[in-house]
């Protein structure tokens, strides 16, 4: 049996249930982090709690709880993952009323194959789903995602495994739920954050040792890549194979990557 | 006791929980629509149906319904109403697996004032919400309301009722929560379509009597304007009475439309 942690109380996963009249459902209005859980280990906890704590300031949303607390939550939830490898969501919206509403609980998931960590998975180049650099939600992970999962439902009708978008101004921007990178000249380069992405974790972390830098990338740079890359907290990072049908070189980087990222992407694919 | 439609049963409004695997609450995948119900009438649900429905054909969003169930359900939820003046909402997302969430309840509503309808209402007009008019859910009503919310808390914060938005053009596109029209030599004139707005259901019905027309707008037109209109569901049309604390031209066009559009709006402020 799953747990979940609920507004301050751990109950069976199951029994959680939102009110219709929760902020979150009526109007997109919170923010989510998404873990990922080994063996009933949550990574990275510190690194999407200081992101999610952030938002949250930004969107004046006050929880009863400090980063301690929620950090104590989460290791409780994972501990009781109903997976060997599960997804840990942590959810928390402007609620009802005054009383803001916490949520933290567990999926099982099945990450990419060895197979996809090897040859790579293919992506489609989805201009049609801008993202909106000088939007007032630019840089957030809001519950306002319809878009994205619009045009990850396109990627997949397809058979890709991730949309690419860009913003107004055509520029690189992300992947639909991961980062994206490519290694031009030998530098690896992800779009910057004016440019409109997600500060993912795995992204922080690779900018933070400098395996990577911001760039202005364009849809050019994403074809002449020498290879590409996708990351996020539950795949680490997954080499792209083709775009659109097209093939992309495939390289030693993301396997690099992983290694030096450690915990469970160290794993994967070699 | 409210009475909520919900998934195509008919139950009391409190008994309505939401799973926390709804995408509609996980992604803010879905639409909604908001009727002004009067002594247990709703008004325009074939307007807001017509709207709903072509959005979620839009998403792929297939519901067992059509609309002549949904106007059904909106007429017994409506009548069931717990104040003579309700707000009666239509949500309907893409839910967990296969089943789609429908959900149609009220709450109570209290519309402005008298006072309101004779002198106005102040606005903030606040470009850093610029709308994306090329965005994937332009047009849409959609879940993800979150930057439209947090407009309408800034303006509230400054005493004001509405927020006055822009594109990523500088164009007027409309309010936080209502379509906007400004009086220029004697023309009602509201923001295109392509500039961005919610096509609204009081905007459609003055456009389609001709009583007003879509044209290009710009702040300085907001600035010399005769009158500046707000308009939605709920209050008909409301004059504003200033702009970020600067006065506004005051006029009879807010009380005509009121009375061409007949309903619980003609009753308001003469």
């Amino acid at each position: 049996m799953s747990l979940a942690w609920w507004n301050g109380r751990t109950i069976p996963g199951e029994e959680v249930r939102i009110d219709p009249q929760d902020a979150g459902f009526l109007f997109g209005d919170g923010l989510f982090e998404t873990l990922r859980v080994d063996e009933g280990t949550a990574w990275d906890i510190p690194a999407h709690l200081d992101r999610l704590l952030a938002g949250l300031s930004r969107l004046h949303i006050e929880i009863p709880e400090d980063a301690a607390a929620l950090e104590a939550a989460a290791r409780e939830v994972a501990a009781a993952a109903p997976a060997a490898i599960a997804r840990l969501r942590i959810t928390v919206t402007r609620g009802h009323g005054d009383a803001p509403t916490r949520l933290i609980a567990t999926a099982p998931y099945e990450p990419p194959g060895e197979e996809a960590y090897r040859q790579g998975v293919p992506v489609r180049f989805l201009p049609q789903y801008p993202v909106h650099s000088g939007g007032a939600l630019a840089g957030l992970k809001s519950l306002c995602y319809q878009a994205n999962r619009l045009a990850l439902r396109n990627a997949e009708a397809h058979g890709a495994w991730e949309a690419i978008l860009v913003n107004e101004s055509a520029r690189l921007v992300e992947g639909s739920r991961s980062n994206l990178a490519v290694v031009l000249d030998g530098s690896v380069l992800t779009p910057r954050r004016q440019d409109g992405c997600l500060p993912g974790t795995v992204r922080r972390r690779l900018l933070e040792r400098g395996l990577m830098q911001e760039w202005q990338l364009t849809p050019e740079d994403l074809a002449a890549a020498g290879e590409v890359l996708l990351m996020n907290s539950l795949v680490g990072v997954l080499p792209v194979s083709e775009i659109n049908g097209k093939a992309v070189p495939l390289g030693a980087t993301a396997s690099y990557l992983r290694q030096v990222l450690g915990g469970p992407w160290s794993l994967k694919g070699g």
